[in-house]
C-alpha cells in the first residue's frame, strides 16, 4: 500500500460545518417544496452522518431511514444501520434487495461473476429503491458521497452518486469522520474500516491501494491549496501515490457531469440554457 | 388537448445535422478511449435515429443494439426494434426485464400499483441493463433523449436520461423526425404515435396534454428565439398551453443538473473545480 508522509491535511471545523450544513440542507429541501428526506443506510459513517444531519435539518419525524441489503451484505452492516438510525432518532426500515439482485444477474449474462459489474448492479438497485421510496414518501433523496469519493470517482455513476442533494460532498473523508464524532455517531461505526459492503472482507482502502488519510492530504494540497505535483513529491508524497490519485481524479471526470449533449443549435441545454435546480418553486 | 396556432418552428437542416452529429459522436466516443456504442431500442423513432447515427459514426460492427422489454411492453415495440436494428445493419439482442420488474415490485410495496412509479422502475431497470452491457462490451451508452423531452422533463432521472452522450439532445422532436427520414428509419416507426411503451395505449401526447409539434414551436420561439411569453400569447399561443409548458420546463430543472453539493470549502466539486469529461484520456 502506497503511503504519504505527513503534511497539511484538510481540517474544516466540524462544529461550524454541522451548523452550515444543517441550515443549507433545510433551505435546499424546503426550497423545492419538500419537507422530508430519505437516506439509505449502509452501516457506514457517511450515511450515518447524512441521516443525523437530515434529522437536525428537518426533524427526525421527517426523515426516512432505510437499509438495503443485497446478497453478500454483512449482518454487521444491518446492526450498524440500526445504531445509526437510533442515534438519529429515526425508525429503520429494511428492504431486502437480494431478489432484485438475483433477477438482475439472471437477466444480464456474466454480471454475477464479475465483482465490479455485480457491485454496480447493487449500487444501482439501491438507487431505484431509494428513488421509489422518495416518490412514495414525497421525500428528497439525501446523498452520502464525500469529497474524497467524488474526486476519486470511487462510486457508481447513477448509483450511490444519484441523489437530490449531497450534504457531505464538500468534506474529505477525514472531515466526515470529525463531523461524525461531533454529531454523536456511535462508536462501532466510527471504528470500522470503510467498505462498500459488496463482498466479504471488501474494504475501500484495500481496493484503492492507499488510505483515505493519504488521499485526503494529497487531494487537499493539490486541489485546494493549489500546490504543484512536483512540490508535493519533493515534500515527501511518493510519486506513485500521486500518479494513482491523479489518474483516478482525471479518469472519473465524466462521473461528475451530466451526459454531454452534442451541439447543433445556438441555445443548447446545459450550455447556453441553464436554470437553477429549483427554478419551478 | 391544448393547441397552438402555426408560427415559427425549429428547422435544423437534417442533412447537415446528420453530418455534424455523426462526426461529433465519433470524436466524443473515441476521445474517451472507447470504440463501441450501445443503444437501447424502444421501437420508437429516437432510439432508431441514435442507433443509425452510432452505426454511421463507429461502423455497424461497433454498435450493440438491445431491446429491453418489460411486462406490459407491446409486441409491436419489439418488431419495430427489429426493423430499426435491420436498418442500421446491427444485430438485435433482446434482454427480457420482466423478471427484474417483478422482483422490484415485490421488494418495493405499492410501486406496482402506481403507473408513474412503475414506469420509473422500468426506465431505471433499463438503465442498469444498458450500463452493465456497456461495461461488458466496453461500449459507451448512447442516449436517445431529444431536446423537447429534456426541456419538458418528460423522462426518468437516472433512467432514460442516463447516458454517456446525447446525440439528439439539441434537436426538437420534429427535427428528430426530419432526421429520421433522412437516415432511412423504416416507415412503420415514422408513422406510429410516440409512446414510452409503459402501459397499453399510453402515448406521450396523451399524457402531456399537448402535441410535440405544438411544444416544439412554443419552446423554440420562447427559448431559442427569445420571444416574450406575452408576445407568444398575442401571436395565438393559448395561454394555458404556454403555462403548461413553462411549468414543465421550470419544474424539471433539477433533472438537468448533477446533485447539488452543499458548499463548505473554497474549492467545491462542480463549482470551482470542474474538469472536461474526458480529462483522463
Amino acid at each position: 500500500m502506497l503511503s504519504a508522509s505527513a503534511g497539511d491535511a484538510p481540517g474544516t471545523d466540524p462544529v461550524a460545518a454541522a451548523r452550515v450544513l444543517e441550515r443549507a440542507l433545510r433551505d435546499e429541501i424546503h426550497r423545492t417544496g419538500l419537507r422530508r428526506g430519505v437516506v439509505g443506510l449502509s452501516g457506514g459513517i457517511d450515511s450515518a452522518v447524512s441521516l443525523i444531519l437530515g434529522a437536525r435539518a428537518l426533524g427526525a419525524g421527517n426523515m426516512v431511514a432505510i437499509a438495503l441489503p443485497v446478497r453478500g451484505s454483512s449482518p454487521s452492516s444491518l446492526e450498524h444501520a440500526r445504531l445509526a438510525a437510533a442515534a438519529a432518532g429515526v425508525e429503520l426500515r429494511v428492504t431486502d434487495l437480494a431478489g432484485v439482485g438475483d433477477a438482475l444477474e439472471a437477466a444480464l449474462p456474466g454480471s454475477g461473476a464479475d465483482r465490479v459489474r455485480r457491485g454496480n448492479l447493487a449500487a444501482r438497485a439501491r438507487m431505484i429503491a431509494l428513488y421509489d421510496l422518495s416518490a412514495a414518501e414525497r421525500a428528497m433523496v439525501i446523498g452520502t458521497s464525500n469529497k474524497t469519493e467524488i474526486l476519486l470517482g470511487y462510486s457508481t455513476l447513477w448509483g450511490d452518486m444519484a441523489a437530490g442533494v449531497q450534504p457531505l460532498g464538500d468534506l474529505y473523508k477525514c472531515e466526515v469522520r470529525a463531523l461524525a464524532r461531533v454529531l454523536g455517531v456511535p462508536g462501532p461505526i466510527l471504528a470500522k474500516a470503510p467498505s462498500a459492503d459488496l463482498w466479504d472482507g471488501q474494504t475501500d482502502e484495500g481496493e484503492l491501494g492507499f488510505t483515505y488519510d493519504d488521499a485526503d492530504r494529497v487531494l487537499y494540497q493539490w486541489l485546494d491549496l493549489h500546490r504543484r505535483p512536483e512540490d508535493l513529491v519533493k515534500a515527501g508524497v511518493p510519486e506513485a501515490l500521486f500518479k494513482a490519485i491523479h489518474a483516478r481524479v482525471l479518469g472519473s471526470a465524466f462521473k461528475r457531469r451530466m451526459p454531454l449533449v452534442l451541439k447543433v443549435s445556438s441555445r443548447t441545454v446545459s450550455m447556453e440554457y441553464r436554470l437553477p435546480r429549483d427554478a419551478g418553486t
